[in-house]
This record gives C-alpha cells, structure tokens and sequence, in this order.
C-alpha cells in the first residue's frame, strides 16, 4: 500500500489519531502534524475537544459508530493509529451501537468482563485483528514523554536521586501485582503507594497527611515516582502527569518527581518546565 | 534470680506490662494474670486507662519518670516486661525528665532520630541493656493473637483463600521497602495499600471509592489482608485489628480479613467473633 523506504511505516503514511480527554491527544495530534506527518483526528464524543485541535482534520464519533470510524479510516487508507486521551466512564447513549458497529459487539464483551488492562488490550488486539498497526504515543513523537535529566531548572540532588532509585525499585516489586504506577517516598520511608485511588488522590492523602500534623515531612524530603508497570501496555496505557499533578505535588510538600524517562507522559515539556520552576520543583527523568 | 525449672522464665516470675493506649493492656493483663502470673501494670500516664485494669497492681508513669519505673521494676525484682498499647504523641509534659531520668536521655535522643521503626528497636535495646528480658504479648498470652481457622461464624470460602494468599505474597514483596502492614484485594485485583495513613484510613479510602461510584467491589469479592512485615519486631510492633476495624471493613462493602495467625492482635477473640458475625464478616487466621 505504502512503497518501501530508509523510514519506517510507522513514521511515514498517515496517521489517525482516535483522541480521548485531556491535553495529550492534542498534544500528539500537533507534534506529529509538526513532524510532517498527514493527521487525521478521530474525536471520541464526550471526552475530547474537538476546539484544541486547530485547523487539523478531524471528525466526531461515538463509541457505538467505530463501524463507522474503521470505514473512514480504511477509505482514508490509514494504517497506522495511535489512541491518546482519557475515556470517562461512557454513556449508555454513547455506546449505542450503529448497524455497522453490531458485528464487533461479541469482541468487546469479552474483552469487558476482565478488567481495564483486559480492556486496553482488547482494544489494542481488535484494531490489529483489523489490520492496524497501533502506536504508542512515544513512536510517535518521543518530545511528549518526559525526557532524562531535569525538566526545568531545579535538578534533584544526589539525596533525591536516591530516593527516586528506591522508588523505582519499590514500584518494580509491585510491578507481579499488577499496581503501583507511583508511589511517595521521604528520606527512604515509603509514605504513601498507589491502588485504584489514582496518583492525585494519593498526593493529596499525603497532603492531608502532613496538614493534619501526622506526617511530617522535612524540606526537600518528599518525592514522587512513577513509572509504568513492567508489563505495561505502553501503547496504550502510559503512565501520565501532568500540570494538575504539579500543583498537587506543591501543594502536599514535597520537593519534586521521579520519572522514568521516555515511559511517562508529560505532554508540553516546556510548559511543564515553567510551571516547575514557578513552584520550586524538580521534575527528574531518569533512563531507565 | 529465680529456680530454673521445667517451664522458661517468660512464663514464671512477675511480670512488668508497660501498658499504652487502647484495649490490648488490660486484656493481656487480664490473661497474664488468669494464667496464675503475678503481674504488676506500669500505666503511661496520658495512655493507659487505669480503670481499664480492674484489681491488678498498678502504678502510672509519666515518660519522664523513666527512672522511677526502672528503680520500681527492680525493687520488685521484676526482669520480664512487655510493652503494649498505643502511644499517642506525648506532650512536653509528659516527656519533662525527672532527676532520675535525665542520664538515660543520650540513649532516647539517639533513637528518636531515625524515624518510629528505630525508636522502637530502641527502647527494645534501652530495657535490654538494663537487664531486662522484653516479651513480645504472644509470648505471654497467644490468645491474644489471632487463631489459626476463622474466629465467627462465617469462614473464607477457597476463593477468599486465594485473595488472601495473594495478599500475603504482595505484603511480603513490600516488606524490604520497610512497607505495607496491610492490603485491600478484591479479585486478585490490588485495591489499597496501606503506608503512613494507616489501615484504618486505607479500608475508609477503599469504602470512599465505592460510594462515590468510582470502584466496584462485587459482593463477596473484597478482602483486607494484614500480617506483619518480614523484619518486624513482634515483640513491640506487632500489627492489630480491633472492633473499630470490623466496623469499617463492613462499612467499605469488604466481604472479610485476612489475617496471619500468632501474628497480629486481634484482642478479646470471642468478642470479635461475635461482632464479625454481626456484621457478616469472616476474619481468618492463616498459619504461616
């Protein structure tokens, strides 16, 4: 379909995009545009913004119309697709199918019954199953996943370093379990750990925590990592922060963040950057 | 000091229970002294509630009258000791040294400054180096401690076998991070763990996400597991469920606890029993 060349598929015929919430689908939608790469932008209904995309070439699609969306895409001939963004729990109205959706229904009720990570690999396993090649956003453009070293201008100290080392290590010994995508550690105590709470209802416990006077964490003590399990999905299901999770992190007292670079998405890195140095954090990617 | 004899010196002559907060004190107290051992209660003032243990021969104590416990203890010729309850942040008052405290202080400094595990592994150390034999409360009573097999009614079905067994696994996992007396597992799913919150503060998280719709437990499905960790100084440390833990485990909408026997206080067993089936709960011990 596409002539063979020095640069691989994934970086070179068009690429849709099939965006969830937040920033990152249209973050990844520009850098790729920006890349050169022909965009197409497949706006999941109630959850991405179809405004924050610009002038790219997009359209909306409920859940229930993806027999729709694959016949765009395969008259497009597009190949290759990335999925990016959050997806609120779905409306029944939203999952309504159309006649052409029907047929892939069976699918996805069994990829339902196992859980989210089921779910996402469903996902991943019936698009292939189609013939498409799903990406992970860091293929993509690797600019929107933290980079090593420092993200702004404060560097973490070799005190903090090994703190985020530990982390690591805590998180990977977690990573059988199938939890622990972050974690918050100070002088080598492990503070708090992440389940099915989420990373900023976590922080803000630690918050609380310390507000309320049963924790106290000294300056430049408290650290949070993350990382993505080690049997991540990293296609679709990349560990995430972003300038929420600063603020929080700020807010709570501690001294900055771990990250494990080029696996966690940070979106716009120079922005995230700024907003570090206005807050006297470090934001710390390191290889893994 | 004493005739050696047939039965180990742990469970004859008179026994010193350093008793803190809460209800364990005056229950051990209670067996020690049904088990025909002479048992003399030092009360922490601020703490213990004297009240708590009927007739037995008791004195209270400031922290700083350290000195004037440790001259007691020897002018009774007492060498066992254990130290139970909690101990809520003493006040400067309490801790205002006496005369014949002021030269244990170097000791307490040092401990105090590596964080709770240390300080405990101190006072361990402090009693030792004055003679002392320190007893964990399973020594002395193992009633006290949670029984192999379920303690009401209801018994973990071999299901609510297996969540626990993985439960147990992922608190061992933890255990070299210094982490982790407790978990909440639902369907092999890993809901919660517990860090510096505490495990009350985990099972009301837990029970917060139900209510608030963003995680389902199915009925039957979700289970608190809590040993001790690995390194654990079960002598001073040893982790604990009471009534006010069944109380919120059933408030989360959790089927039951998991609980590794001889190793974690439970209190009065029967009372427990009753309140667990109460509530609908199993509590099952699970020898290691």
């Amino acid at each position: 379909m596409r002539a063979a060349g020095p640069v691989s598929p994934a970086l070179r015929g068009p690429l849709a995009i099939i965006a969830g919430a937040g920033d990152f689908p249209p973050q990844l939608a520009g850098l790729a545009a920006d890349g050169g790469r022909q965009v197409f932008v497949a706006a999941l209904e109630g959850a991405a913004d179809p405004a924050a995309f610009g002038a790219l070439d997009l359209r909306s699609y409920r859940l229930g119309q993806l027999g729709r969306l694959l016949e765009e895409l395969r008259r497009r001939e597009i190949t290759d697709l990335v999925l990016i963004g959050s997806l609120p729990r779905p409306s029944f109205a939203a999952l309504r199918p159309e006649a052409s959706t029907l047929k892939y229904l069976p699918h996805f009720a069994k990829a339902f019954r196992g859980g989210d990570d089921h779910l996402l690999r469903g996902v991943v396993a019936f698009f292939e199953g189609q013939g498409f090649a799903v990406h992970g956003p860091a293929e993509i453009a690797p600019r929107i996943t933290a980079p090593a070293g420092a993200l702004g201008r404060k560097a973490a100290s070799a005190a903090q370093k090994d703190i985020i080392a530990e982390g690591f290590r805590l998180l990977a010994a977690l990573s059988p379990f199938d939890v622990g995508q972050s974690a918050i550690l100070a002088d080598h105590r492990v503070i708090a750990i992440e389940a099915a709470e989420g990373t900023d209802a976590m922080i803000r416990r630690v918050g609380d925590l310390v507000a309320s006077g049963r924790l106290r964490i000294a300056k430049g003590d408290g650290v949070l990592v993350k990382a993505p399990k080690e049997d991540q999905d990293l296609r679709v299901d990349m560990p995430a922060i972003g300038p929420e999770t600063l603020r929080n992190v700020a807010a709570a007292g501690l001294s900055g963040i771990g990250l494990r670079a080029g696996r966690v998405l940070i979106g716009d890195a120079a922005s995230l950057g700024t907003l570090a140095d206005k807050a006297g954090l470090f934001v710390e990617g390191v290889a893994p």
